[in-house]
């Protein structure tokens, strides 16, 4: 891409207008897509010295500076380093209010320090991939942009900025280095241009040489792919439903699910503490390794997460856990990419964090209640699994837990939490309503239990219809996996 | 506090109850400051190997671990070190859905780190505290806690830690150093609880010699405290409004604005552009200098504060700063204290942040539209001031505009609004209704800018019925303000 890049026949299409008329052609475009409530990701990078900060001005210059943010990323800092790679663009995506510059792509890391590990390189190339992928498949417009110059107009740069009041700020060793080895990185920057230039998201290679026409061109493109952007997502938001999708296939897990294991109530109590003191200790060697731990509870109605997860954390220490309970999404939620709240509260390396229901919502409630389109909860599938398998890939501990109860024994709890009343505050209308849904929830867990079932985040379902039985085997489960998992 | 402390003699009120009575009695006090949207917040701190992480277990260990939240605070971190010493603990504050339990107390820093300048410590102190008492008059209960143990005690259990296969991490120099200069500490110790021990917010210092009796009287004091605290909160938002307020005092600071101020076409063509080059480069030097930059715009509707912050921004490098459009907090927001969202917001050393509208609203649409009762917007000026100076002296940049205009100016402009199709986004029939309570918004205006107008965060009255004049205004004093701030 950079070698062939002929800086005689630079695009010029939009030589002609002022960059004040295309700025404001796109700030017009910016309330359009505000209204049809479109997200917009503009990733500028390029070689150093090129001129990004320049253009970012140009482009962000007209707009309404509240819907506009720029995110600058460079070297990670130390909270960013103990998540995977993609986690610290996660947390700056573009809601649907917004147009998002982020001053680097995401592939800057692989374009600047990722030579040497090619198992490591392909990780994170395919992880940021699939983040780009999954934000422009959920309906972000996402615009990428590297910036070219020559060796020589580089060199030239450098030497103006070294003048410059501000050349320890603005000049780091990477220009140099750059300078010198211009042809390798040239080299390096190809192989990683190519491995991520999709044909649903290329890469736009902007000539930078003429700083004026540099800008005009990477406004010009910004409004063409926004328009481009636009056209396909309202296509994709009218469109029939119309995936391709077995219908026929059903899934049956749960019925083979064998619910009259229980345990005695002297078993119970013997194996209890100690296996509640044994996962006190594996978390604690967790956090001493600097190992993320991360659970999802699922299961049905009433079928007792909330006893387990107490049961679980018993012994553990407070200090080095969190329990997020997650319901609906909230109005701020709600103008984000599904996963982003997800993503927001995972942990950092050595801390645990329990999710009391989780992103896999996206294939139940929202599937079976309509909230999501088909086309979005079938991609889902795949979705999760690159998250999940992204956590793993950074060392997470990964557990999954599918608490199951018979249609009988969840009447009985109903039942019994209306009478209850210390308890009658855990049971709605809608919990009852649910229950009329359940042939459908079952098929979704079914489902689900299947295609996100995998040697990295495998499920565990639990025969819960006695509650001791349930919590001993989530707790045996628990150590099973976490010993396993330090032992790697 | 300390140094008179009998260990003979130590609490023994709850030495009959279970800890897992008490527990489960905490359990059903949760649901119920819940149910009342009351947060609470516990603050355990105490002397090294005091056991802290147990008793903190045994707060928390019935809980619904939903709706209870513990937070470590150690050593800052770099980005905490780039914000005030009380912003880190703003961002963890309990919403009133929760009970948080911090380990460590707000003066952590101050027990342990601030001995040498005097002032500094004054200063840090003053600070936090300023955090609790808004925090409590806001309608938090908040408990402290500390853990006292003799020298000899303290011994021992650092010899016993020193046996267990996780000394490295529960050990530090500071446990060492306590226990050799015991005394030494003892007296800063106290002379910093003699400090932070409030009527309204004492400190409660336990005898952990005994830990099972520590961890029942720990149990023991936060339930009292929880219910001494739902009985003043109730009380307090039972009561009628009686706050101390002289109703008859007015403030005219508006009408004395001149409102012809113009400025000549070419006058505003030929001085635009290099102020807008000098801002840029000043807000440059507070980067390079570490400085961060709070800008807070209130005015009229429609008196041209969007347009103002473009102008200002225009050249400024749009990776250095942030835009914050304040509307009506949302859903999430609204369960916090009504600084919180603020404080999120706040730039880190070096950064600028603008906010549209701002935390102001308390004492201007939260006051005329009667969704804050007079008690908490007639003590918010203070507060507000509290936040302001508390920004100052981490030496932030802090400007404040009033952009004014008068009745005719301001129905001019909305009938333009209307008019223009391009504009009349802008314009709502709220904006019409607002013009009814004119006379209340510009009484409740005066009395802001003259209450919240101090040294170290002035107000500055911008002249607005002709933009170019408010304009340059704007930048005139913004670029005297910063000259002024870094050459301090």
């Amino acid at each position: 891409m950079l070698k062939e890049f002929d800086f005689d026949k630079v695009d010029k299409r939009f030589d002609s207008f002022k960059r004040s008329e295309l700025g404001e052609q796109l700030d017009q475009l910016q309330r359009i897509v505000q209204g049809l409530k479109i997200p917009v990701l503009i990733l500028v990078d390029g070689w150093e010295s090129s001129g990004k900060g320049a253009i970012i001005k140009d482009l962000t210059r007209e707009l309404d500076p509240r819907y506009v943010r720029v995110e600058v990323f460079e070297k990670a800092n130390d909270i960013e380093k103990a998540h995977p790679a993609s986690w610290r663009f996660w947390q700056k995506i573009p809601s649907n209010q917004e147009i998002v510059v982020y001053d680097r792509s995401f592939y800057y890391h692989v374009f600047n320090h990722d030579k040497k590990n090619q198992k490591k390189l392909d990780q994170r190339v395919r992880e940021l991939s699939e983040l780009e992928k999954t934000l422009i498949d959920n309906g972000t417009i996402v615009i990428k942009l590297f910036l070219n110059i020559t060796q020589k107009n580089q060199k030239k740069r450098i030497q103006e900025l070294e003048k410059s009041s501000r050349a320890k700020l603005l000049l780091s060793d990477e220009d140099y280095q750059q300078n010198e080895d211009y042809e390798k990185y040239q080299d390096w920057f190809d192989q990683v241009l190519d491995a991520t230039d999709q044909k649903y998201s290329p890469w736009h290679i902007i000539g930078a040489e003429d700083r004026k026409l540099a800008s005009k061109t990477a406004l010009g493109i910004v409004i063409e792919e926004i328009n481009n952007g636009m056209e396909r997502i309202i296509q994709m938001r009218q469109q029939e439903e119309s995936v391709s999708r077995d219908r026929e296939k059903t899934y049956r897990l749960l019925e083979e699910v064998d619910l009259t294991q229980t345990i005695s109530d002297e078993a119970y109590e013997e194996e209890l503490q100690p296996l509640q003191e044994e996962a006190a200790e594996l978390v604690y060697q967790c956090y001493s390794e600097d190992i993320p731990i991360v659970l999802a509870f699922e299961g049905m109605d009433a079928a007792g997460k909330g006893g387990a997860i107490k049961r679980l954390t018993r012994y553990i220490d407070p200090r080095s856990y969190k329990i997020y309970g997650i319901n609906a999404p909230d109005s701020v939620e709600d103008t984000f990419h599904y996963l982003w709240r997800f993503q927001k509260e995972l942990p950092k390396d050595g801390e645990m964090v329990i999710f009391d229901r989780s992103w896999y919502g996206r294939v139940l409630v929202e599937r079976v209640e309509g909230f999501a389109p088909e086309r979005d909860w079938e991609r889902a599938y795949d979705e999760i699994n690159q998250m999940e398998r992204t956590l793993y890939d950074h060392n997470t501990a990964i557990m999954k837990f599918f608490l199951y109860i018979d249609s009988n024994e969840q009447e009985r709890r109903f039942q019994d939490r209306m009478e209850e009343p210390a308890k009658n505050y855990k049971i709605t209308a809608e919990d009852w309503r649910n229950r009329d849904k359940t042939p459908q929830y079952i098929e979704a867990m079914n489902e689900m239990l299947k295609r996100t079932d995998t040697d990295y985040a495998p499920w565990y379902i639990v025969a819960s219809n006695q509650k001791k039985y349930a919590r001993i085997q989530v707790l045996k489960h628990f150590i099973a996996y976490l010993k396993e998992h330090l032992s790697q």
